[in-house]
């Protein structure tokens, strides 16, 4: 069953369960000290996946979405085609509000509904089939964007270099290596070895219970730090770029990222280290036109006043903002690197050129 | 023996005891659940209370030692001279090696050895009395100090202003008011109000624990963020000012602070807002020449790895990297409000002006 096991950190987080009918996925609230995996098959199961974040990470909340999409379609084989399609509509809204931010849920959503429409003629039975292949396709585009967005990331750094990254944009946010540790994760194969600061990324701790047991797992040397030892370590010298995830890039280049991401950019520019966000081109959404455009996600304060849910940190009267992520602004990026290649600035006119 | 309560929030976390034989704390790692007081009798006692931060805030430190000091000098009244003042050394360099960065720890070790070597032609007992006195003299000045202090940051701010502190600069850490925190007491007192947003400040929760509590027991209108929401924060427009507290002031106006403090100062000067640090004199070291002469405590990594000590949070084996302090670039600072008014730039000039 575990697919995500030590020496074995390539193949991501989500999965085709072995008899077809549910997704498998790694339990991400439950690493690093325990490594569980959830079966869904329902849509209730599927939304409270990617709400409570034991899937999370842009690219595979998309996967884990397309794969829905087909496993939510299984049950209605009986169906007439516009049941089926109605039904299908009504579920893909309901995963899709599970989290707002991510662009990569909705389009993989609307890919799996743009197979449904775009296969009137045929049986229901076979546009399931259809279904199972567009997820699959949609796993293995992932699978060699990073592979893409790995190769182009390690062109811009040098052997010894240290690398801040913020959250966790790894194999377990992704299909294989990841975006902003794909770079890393590649270079070790290739006998390249980076220093890595994960900042460990309050208040689910991403950095520290995904980014740090990822790379610590694979060999890499990296050492844990607090959101806000950032800027210290970066004074010290001991940065040479920042790599960071993304979960919505404006066609302006603005983009939202963990929340934190726009700090880490503002202390990057400050000490003069370049600052890059890793992701494939799915994430770029040219409907948005600028970062004041993407909705951001408000979430529980409980995550703030407990620690991990043990032990209450401030009084229950106390008021508390817990937004999920920050918009970055396009000014303050040295670039976007995607699986088409890396966009430098006028970003207005770069991201234009790479859709046309 | 509860000195800190609701509604009486102005007197401090450091006193003598009502016998006048131990100084009484509130210990503040217990703090906000729970109110719980420790008496420290021993030069042990003493330092594990500073080491493990249940007292806590440069000011509050200082006095603690002073009080330390005294309540060490007791049980040796029927020493001689010498063995009285070798017997005093040695117990306060034991006190002052508890924490490295705060100077008032060392500043006020070394008042009250002044009084003793200044003292030789009285007796133990008389020479006893006067660090007693100069104890409470200490803690006094404080108050006072604490009063001026939040005098000259009211005058800096407009009502309604929202105002972000780091960690925790309030009444726990001096004996009155506070220094950061000071003006939005007085503030209160005079019926204005404020909005502040108070920094988490990983790894310890300085602000989820003291200050969020400390406000909201006073009843201001506070909200506890994440060390990384900061940036999101200013970027609303939420943030008029930022006030933070300080260890140790170089005599260029560099400073060392609680740990992301410089981070906060290069995210004000980004969005262009005023950023303004609050110390006693006491707390301008004049024999440091710049922030890179203040050495800064590294901590037990296991503080980041464990959320307060209940759960991992990254692997045994992940390296972590855990300064208590980070060092703030004079550049990067309004002004310095200290009890003998406001200090702005050219620091290295102005600083001298006064202590002339």
């Amino acid at each position: 069953m575990s697919f995500f096991k030590e020496g074995d950190l390539q193949n991501g987080s989500v999965r085709l369960s072995d008899d077809g009918r549910s997704i498998v996925i790694i339990d991400q609230t439950k690493l690093p000290m325990t490594e569980a995996y959830l079966t869904l098959t329902t849509k209730e199961e599927i939304y409270n996946a990617i709400k409570i974040l034991a899937v999370r990470g842009a690219p595979a909340i998309g996967i884990c979405a397309a794969y829905g999409m087909y496993v939510l379609s299984i049950p209605k084989k009986d169906m007439g085609y516009d049941e089926f399609a109605a039904a299908m509509k009504a579920d893909g809204e309901y995963v899709n509000s599970s989290r707002p931010t991510a662009v990569n849920l909705s389009w993989a959503v609307k890919r799996q509904m743009a197979v449904i429409e775009g296969n009137k003629d045929k049986s229901v039975p076979e546009i399931i089939e259809l279904l199972k292949e567009e997820a699959i396709a949609i796993h293995k585009e992932d699978i060699e964007m990073c592979g893409t967005i790995s190769e182009y990331g390690l062109s811009l750094i040098k052997p010894g270099d240290g690398i801040l990254t913020h959250c966790n944009a790894g194999p377990l946010a992704t299909s294989k290596y990841g975006t902003a540790i794909g770079p890393m994760l590649l270079g070790k194969e290739r006998g390249i070895d980076f220093k890595v600061f994960a900042d460990e990324t309050r208040p689910l701790l991403q950095g520290a219970r995904l980014t740090s047991y990822e790379l610590t797992k694979a060999g890499i040397d990296v050492t844990l730090i607090c959101d806000n030892m950032a800027s210290m370590v970066m004074k010290n010298g001991w940065v040479q770029a920042c790599f960071v995830g993304c979960d919505r890039v404006a066609a302006n280049g603005d983009f939202a990222n963990k929340i934190g991401t726009s700090g880490v950019a503002i202390l990057a520019k400050y000490y003069g280290i370049p600052f890059y966000t890793l992701g494939p081109t799915s994430t770029i959404d040219m409907s948005c036109p600028t970062g004041a455009d993407i909705k951001i996600e408000q979430r529980d304060p409980e995550e703030v006043k407990k620690m991990w849910y043990k032990e209450p940190m401030a009084l229950e009267e106390t008021k508390c903002f817990n937004p999920s992520f920050d918009v970055t602004d396009h000014e303050l990026l040295t670039a976007i690197i995607t699986d088409r290649g890396i966009v430098y600035p006028p970003f207005d006119v770069n991201l234009k050129k790479l859709f046309a």
